[in-house]
């Protein structure tokens, strides 16, 4: 039915998980691609860094000659799935300029060079998909690019890192410490050897960069981000957590601000927060991923699903692929860079939540008069406080902790007075500032 | 920037709160939408039954000959929010026939017509869109079309209409009967003044035949829908659902199912089923809708939000009416009817689920025996059976009530035992018949 039709040259790059999941996906389900997109895909090559015969693929598939495959004149899509931001970033600019449509998954590159890449594919008018980047098979570039074309977008906050995820949320189930909720994630697949681009927000700072960029139409990169990582989070701070009906999240914040002055800002920003239990994000649990987008007229909206892991981002790899070949056989072009509101960053400085801050002081009286004395010198006001006697093992009272929950202050009047409290004598020590989401209307 | 690209031309249809708020949306972001778009939008006219002075629409825009407005020249949109099949289908197939991209909302129009207008647009080379006809703000027809290409979806499970979902949460909340809670819910607006297109699940049917269209690229309509409304639905089942860890829920669902023979077959069908209080689907309450969809590379996702009321709505008429636009602005088509997997329409009798069935019996030694016989009989298990005293008014056992829980069974099967236990001289009553859905794997 549609052997007649000029197939849509299709080469890949990597062979990991995801690529593996891509290439079963383009065998098992040939025909139904084939019918969908109006002609058949043929894989022409699949890059990898070393040819081995033992990958349980058609060796003659196989190639390191990555420039070569990307520039064959019977490729028309180029599926970039090698991770690394070099040397994808050349095979994918290489690939558009010789006018391939690219899919890729490469959030680390893209986060750093959207604009460049945009272009290229601009240039050459072509296709450039990233469905995968973010939050796996979970739809959320294609909502924000395509169904919310007509609204305005005006937060976007979400758990884009499953690994974080699961370390949190054992955390909280089990009462583990960080180094042993790490160390079971690790035993179980769910962190890699080298888990700092993950527990340090790295990752999530380059999805947060990229869902920025689209849903506020400005180029925002991973510099651009403020970003904390989940390594100091500890069980003391899941206990005070509970304590105001929380749990602890690691957060991917996209807003759009508007100042007194009624000028637009965009702020993008990665870091643990307590969440409200009552929160629809609260309750996304271990590998899972979701994104919650509020919008001016749509209200708010949440994405839910497997953020990671080979099928299910092959699955979104497979999406963009099929529409990307779809535009080849109809000469169409799907959404191309939208960047015209070029809105500024917001300094971290000038973001406004509600904090958390807990620590630890000389067990006198006055002391909390002097401690929340720092807090309105910088009018930062304070919504709850408690304070507590801290026994050793013999029962003495040895110091006091007290938790502060402010109202919405600025990160950098909060900044000050943390840096204020920690030099005041009585003070032993500022254990934890954390932020608060998820408690407005 | 903009005001040298020609216009693109917008008719809207309708007047209601959809027209409304997509009128202001297309007024108030009038600078986005056309950078955006590389074109402006220019409001051509607006079709509404009768002019009048007093709509706080510029009267110039308003006409009442709907046949020239959508024919009109400089118009390249239309946007149909009219509602009911007639006249919506004319207007739209005028439309289409005279080359206008058509947006519309219209689920009953699109769930009997679908492959009528699909084939018209096709004809033309336009867009037909209708994110907003299934799930209000929510994306869910882009992410099936487009996002999902590249997999198999299994099974796509939905609460997709706010009114009876409303209904059904009040119910189980406050243990309010039928009547009462759709008296609520008609004074606060969620129910219209004839409720029977939303309590009898015709409104969900609709949705159910287009999301089992895009799903699985095969032409179903309303007709191929298996349909049951919640009018029968009383507290007691809300107790014995309480008692089985279950809410009660109005689901659209649709289903690929591969039969022992190896044959794919398609199945729609709405109808109140017992939900877990674990899965996702139980915690949507009130007006909000979700939609969950399992894929084979993807596995399970979830969208949610808003799924009716006029600005959620014209959130995602106005991102098909940009993405429509900014097709006419490149000269591209988005994403066309895909039907070229026809599966045929699995009757509902060939359906399994697990049931819920209750009934008041005689209360006498050996009934139970006598109702296990029945089940027995046509091969339908038994997972649980609850059998308890019913007291009358003096306190006298005047009945016993058995609930019986079933592993999968067809329906055909349930529905003869059900008929045969009714026929027992010892049943006074089967007084439900539930399904129950997401107790699985």
């Amino acid at each position: 039915m549609f052997g007649e039709e000029k197939p849509v040259g299709v080469a890949v790059l990597g062979l990991g998980n995801v690529g593996r999941e891509l290439v079963r996906i383009i065998e098992d389900t040939a025909g139904d691609l084939a019918a969908r997109i109006g002609a058949p895909l043929a894989l022409r090559g699949i890059g990898v860094r070393r040819v081995a015969a033992d990958r349980g693929m058609p060796v003659e598939l196989l190639t390191d000659n990555i420039e070569e495959l990307v520039t064959r004149e019977d490729v028309d899509i180029v599926v970039e799935l090698m991770g690394p931001v070099e040397p994808a970033r050349k095979a994918i600019l290489s690939a558009l300029e010789h006018g391939k449509s690219v899919v890729t998954a490469n959030k680390a590159l893209l986060s750093q060079s959207t604009g460049e890449l945009a272009q290229a594919a601009e240039n050459a008018h072509v296709d450039l998909y990233f469905e995968a980047a973010v939050a796996g098979a979970i739809p959320v570039i294609r909502p924000l690019t395509q169904s919310l074309a007509g609204d305005t977008v005006v937060r976007v906050a979400g758990i884009v890192n499953g690994t974080t995820n699961y370390i949190l949320s054992e955390m909280d189930r089990t009462g583990a410490d960080y180094a042993r909720a790490l160390a079971d994630a690790s035993a179980l697949g769910y962190a890699e050897a080298d888990p700092t681009a993950d527990v340090e927000g790295y990752d999530a700072a380059a999805k947060a960069a990229i869902l920025a960029s689209i849903a506020f139409h400005t180029r925002v990169t991973v510099d651009d981000v403020y970003r904390e990582g989940i390594t100091k989070i500890t069980p003391d701070d899941f206990a005070s957590a509970r304590a105001l009906g929380c749990t602890i999240k690691l957060l991917a914040i996209c807003e759009r601000i508007t100042t007194e002055q009624g000028q637009q800002h965009v702020s993008a920003r990665v870091y643990p927060a307590l969440v409200p239990l009552t929160h629809p994000l609260a309750s996304v649990n271990g590998a899972f991923n979701a994104v919650v987008v509020e919008a001016k007229a749509a209200g708010r909206l949440m994405f839910y699903g497997q953020g990671a892991g080979g099928a299910p981002t092959a699955s979104a790899v497979a999406g963009d692929l099929v529409m990307a070949a779809r535009n080849r056989v109809l000469g169409s072009r799907g959404p191309r860079e939208s960047k015209y509101a070029q809105l500024p960053v917001l300094p971290i400085g000038f973001t406004s939540a509600r904090y958390y801050v807990r620590m630890y002081v000389a067990d006198n009286p006055g002391v909390l008069s002097s401690v929340a004395a720092e807090f309105a010198k910088r009018a930062v006001s304070i919504a709850e406080v408690r304070q507590e006697g801290v026994v050793d093992e013999d029962g003495q009272r040895v110091a006091a902790r007290i938790v502060v929950v402010t109202h919405n202050a600025t990160d950098s009047a909060v900044s000050e007075t943390v840096a204020a409290l920690a030099d005041l004598d009585v003070v032993q020590r500022v254990a934890a500032v954390l932020r608060l989401e998820g408690t407005g209307p």
